[in-house]
């Protein structure tokens, strides 16, 4: 009966108030792009699809992150550094305050390093003889191509020189890791005069904690691999200490998101740039604090994802801040501040952060490098208080031999 | 032996001057987005992946594209007008003098009537129940939603009207269909004062050709359907003599590019917006001139795709321009010349049109459709002059009863 | 307070009804897969993601398109046919009785000649040199090459000459061209003895009624309109007579629907291989039922689609059976018999049919393309007994001159 | 002039041999399904596209990775184990002797507990209330819903207590850990009597190494660091010494590679379901042999990808084999035994496992596993003998303090 009653149209629409909520959202009308166009009249322009959630995303960054009581944790997954995403975007948006703590593949951090020791990566295309490439030394992602031996060769022997330094002689996560390397990476950088290009630098500088949930995939972990494997062949594993514990990194992370909420009663949000164990790492602080250390909590309260992965697959890569709110990781009462855009990140993050950098104040820097260990201590009182499991765990942990 | 060949790195890249060949490209090494940052820095600056692509494309449009003697063809499949993208962005092309003829779903020019009418849509929700909505009389294109009595069955009550008139009482292609609901409709736009909000008013006051592939297909074509079952169902079939056929359509398109060619020797190029079937009836012209009409023919020149299809799953929608080549659809010699990325059209689109906007001059239009006779006949001509299967197929024609 | 409450969840459950609804599905607990394991078995174990919507369709296809009054239409987009999927899957459909009509684009169609006119194409790679490929006269569909000349001229050159047959002389919609294509090609795969090998055959042996929404756009199109130019040229007109008329395709494809549903008080069922205008074509029924022609009705009854595009893009490929219930094209009570898998046609349409042939009988062919009069006759009446604006519009009609 | 060419085709067709090369494919003509079709059948049967790249996929399956001297790595992300992919299709695959090695998320090890541990997961919808799903206290993968109490409380449970026995007090690679754990849940498993249900306990029964590149994502590590927290806070870390070092992994897996081809003279392939970090952690055993470590080695023999990751966007997840080819991860004299199908993977591993059950021999398990130390050996042996930069390095390492 569809038909019948649409036929009496206007008495319909007085008995109708869901309808005017549907239609409550502002109209689709856009203004003519002219030559003078910014990219904040072109975001703010865009009212639909993935444009709109762009636009959502961006509004965001805007309304909510800016606020200085914010926590701003940015993920990055895919090829993102060789492609010099670095230099032109992450790299400004630390500096302007909105990373307060960043989860990472290794082999980002991995190709970052080519930048500081002005390692040259060239545009060329997807369309080549990967056979012929080989034989001539030319390395490729995707349309990057660069020197087998100049660049990767070289960089790993540098960064096997520097693991070697005294400071990393010890057990640590790959928060200490990033911090020392970054230091040695900061120094180089400063040297070449080449300006900001090395995010390790720039999170050094800052005091911003770098976390990686898979140190040994990646040619940075792989050069870790390898020294050990040379302390163990030469019976050097008394002078050869570095290991790396991802115990650490996994409480390190929770107490940032732990202290934000629960000591400074702020607010915690999430940039997720693709998916991955980053994006995992990211969002498993919530469930850390709920499930694991039974601290009560309620999950990020904003959300960013860009993405080319659909929810459909089942993948977390691609799950979106709904299904993250089922498990806690995002907090339920808070869904529609949560965005999912399926844009290519190397067009829709350089717009993101520019829109940022046109619409926002720089933030303090909240260095919580710097204050790591006031942070961990926090986490582990509040356990204490917290978990009604205690008890039994300790009792068999003394039981051990 | 790949690890021992590298090992005399210095010596071999002497032997090697591939490899230099392959490392020419530009340095990847971006600028750092600024507030002050325009859209031409912000694209000129993506350097790799789809937003190497991007800038590729909009790199095409700056070089080539604005060369006066290039006949650009705009093709757009997916629900653009409904976001809004009419105004926003598909007229400022129009305007600038880049897009001399327009393939076009039938959906799109319908919502397009929307605007002109002064219909309103809304930004809402995809999350959305749709049985609610429909129970209220509200309808939904992924977070648009509108009215169903206020927008679609007001949009085709007047259309039919429109339709009614004595001009469109002939056999037509849609060029010429377009042509008379581009005038009316830019009646209708001038009177509501709302500025440029139709690409059927603005190709219409601009010459340019508008051609839908499935003229039944969409809202537009059932209309015209409804009207037709009508006029049989009252034998009224001597007053309404509305017919769309195809084939001059075909013809039609087909003109435009062996105009382009062969008559002013000049170049021919194709802004793809997703695929479907405007992007086939767009680039099946080069293969109707020299498969079907058997005129010696070399494709298009340029080749600009935005599309979220890829290639593997063998559709039109997403085959790259090289295997467009292969079918002579596009210039094999100029593959180079021939950009898809594959980024989401909401931001991809505006950010090419901008980069259009503020990188080159405005176009004189070239009104080809006011040329259509004469291109038609230039067409018949060069058919007649090349076409060796002619007298076989006109001795079986003249034998037809 | 997530965590407390949890605390308690023995006392909690008892309170929490809801909890055992949402954990009332099946058990994810499938079976191992063993050498002996059969098609069936496979599909029905598979719990989850699109393998579950996979399953899920397989299942609708068994439950409710097996009935004898479900009316089932197959859309199909993508180019299908060369790569096989016309005799491997498509006829088998056919034969099985699970297909009453058929919406397609023009090139599945054309490609689908070639296998009736015994021409090879060949398995490949996508990843060859084309302009390579077009010296030599080789043309490609992704992986898939064959013969410029042999296959496509030769093609063409047979198309132009069953074409001029008189019983193709008529103003016609693709419905009934097809018919008349089907025939001829029906005996030309009859004398090649080379099995059942073309979709336009089985469709006309079984008396399937075919639709192509784009008629102009495809080489079959393309040679129409090589013909009328000829015609024209040689002032033939009254010979070639040769038009297709979209809007009778709108009406006859809308009459079936009406008449499933009104007239013999069936059901109706969409299988929709990919998107695109075929997809948009099929779907658009009921909108013509209900918005166009202001028939009361209330949409398709079930809906599976099998489709790479997603949602979030706007576009109608992608739009899912929730979306549709928005516009009335499905029914909205019934969203629940509507599936949505995205999976790549070429595994899972042909497991799709497997799993139907496997699961079913075969249905009695119900020969619509026969009752093509009665069908429209119908529509005629409803249109004339429901319409409320007939009169208007008659007027206007009646005073054109 | 195209045309001209070929209105010679005769004489032309002489003088182009690459045409018959690239037309030398078995032409695309395949059976028909029909209700006995089984699953060789349908697969033999796929001609193009991804279907072809599936079917291709198979036969390395059937022909190369069938060969004893072959050593088969399987690398899974995304959530498959919660969609029951264990039970069904891993844990066949295993027992069929073609997973050598395995590389996981550490989340697919995770939910593989509930198997094992009889929690009940359960088909349900996507499209449900999240925020109503999180208070009834229900957890949501995708279309898989399960209680949050019953399931993710009482697993973590369940494993914190099989973590403090004494075997897992140590450091050790995740091979080791869940070497461990594998026994502790084979045990649960023939308790439960639920035949097999785990893959852990399956990878245990058959001596295979099981490696998570990423071991404090996932909610095993975080129980690993929350007794970590527990241990520190209450000062017991001489009690509970269970840590993970990333380091013991790669050179373990790495070993497995080297020993297949160097020292047993065979050959490597993977199986690489998704992308992520798994696929990463498992394509870089070939760069640390020769990038690292230095020594001589030539990348995968064998390589087959199921993934819906597209290359374009830069991410490793979608890098074809080709780009592998250019890191030596993949012999690059040996791409054409490489295939990437895009089809969702919930469809196609169920397909392609049992594919190789119908049309292989059960392998002799290679158990890997249990030759840990001499694997290891192995490893430093060659490493000592290539590397050319041990001297320097030894040298740098002994002056550490």
């Amino acid at each position: 009966m569809q038909h019948d009653k649409h036929s009496h149209a206007g008495s319909d629409k007085k008995s109708c108030p869901g309808r005017e909520k549907y239609l409550a959202g502002k109209r689709v009308m856009p203004k003519a792009l002219a030559a003078g166009v910014d990219i904040t009249s072109i975001v703010d322009n865009m009212d639909a699809y993935n444009g709109g959630r762009l636009r959502a995303a961006c509004h965001l960054m805007k309304e909510k992150y800016s606020a200085a009581d914010v926590t701003v944790g940015l993920s990055i997954a895919g090829a993102l550094t060789p492609a010099g995403l670095g230099p032109s975007t992450i790299i400004p948006l630390i500096n302007h305050g909105f990373v307060d703590w960043l989860s990472t593949t290794g082999a980002n951090m991995y190709h970052d390093l080519h930048f500081a020791f002005d390692m040259s990566l060239h545009r060329g295309s997807h369309a080549v003889n990967d056979a012929d490439l080989r034989s001539k030394g030319v390395t490729r992602i995707y349309d990057i191509l660069f020197d087998f031996e100049d660049v990767l060769m070289e960089t790993d022997k540098r960064l096997r020189k520097i693991m070697l330094r005294p400071e990393f002689q010890k057990e640590m996560g790959t928060r200490e890791f990033y911090h020392h390397l970054g230091k040695a990476i900061n120094e180089i950088e400063q040297e070449k005069k080449l300006g900001e290009v090395s995010i390790l630098a720039a999170a050094y500088r800052n005091g911003i904690p770098v976390f990686t949930s898979s140190p040994g995939d990646s040619t940075i972990g792989m050069n870790i691999a390898g020294l050990e494997l040379l302390a163990e062949a030469k019976g050097l594993g008394n002078k050869f200490k570095l290991k790396i514990n991802p115990s650490l990194d996994v409480n390190d992370s929770t107490a940032i998101i732990l202290n934000a909420k629960d000591f400074e009663n702020g607010k915690t949000g999430v940039i997720l740039i693709g998916g991955g164990s980053p994006k995992n790492f990211m969002l498993q602080t919530a469930p850390q604090i709920q499930e694991v250390l039974m601290i009560p909590g309620a999950g990020q309260d904003y959300d960013i994802n860009i993405t080319d992965a659909r929810p459909d697959t089942g993948g977390l890569s691609g799950a979106p801040p709904s299904e993250a709110a089922s498990w806690g990781k995002i907090d339920p009462s808070k869904i529609d501040q949560a965005v999912t855009a399926y844009v290519d990140v190397t067009v829709a993050f350089p717009l993101l952060v520019a829109y940022t950098l046109q619409n926002t104040s720089p933030k303090k820097f909240k260095r919580l490098y710097d204050r790591g260990d006031e942070l961990r201590r926090k986490l582990v009182e509040s356990y204490l208080k917290h978990n009604r499991e205690i008890g039994d765990l300790e009792s068999l942990m003394k039981k051990l031999p």
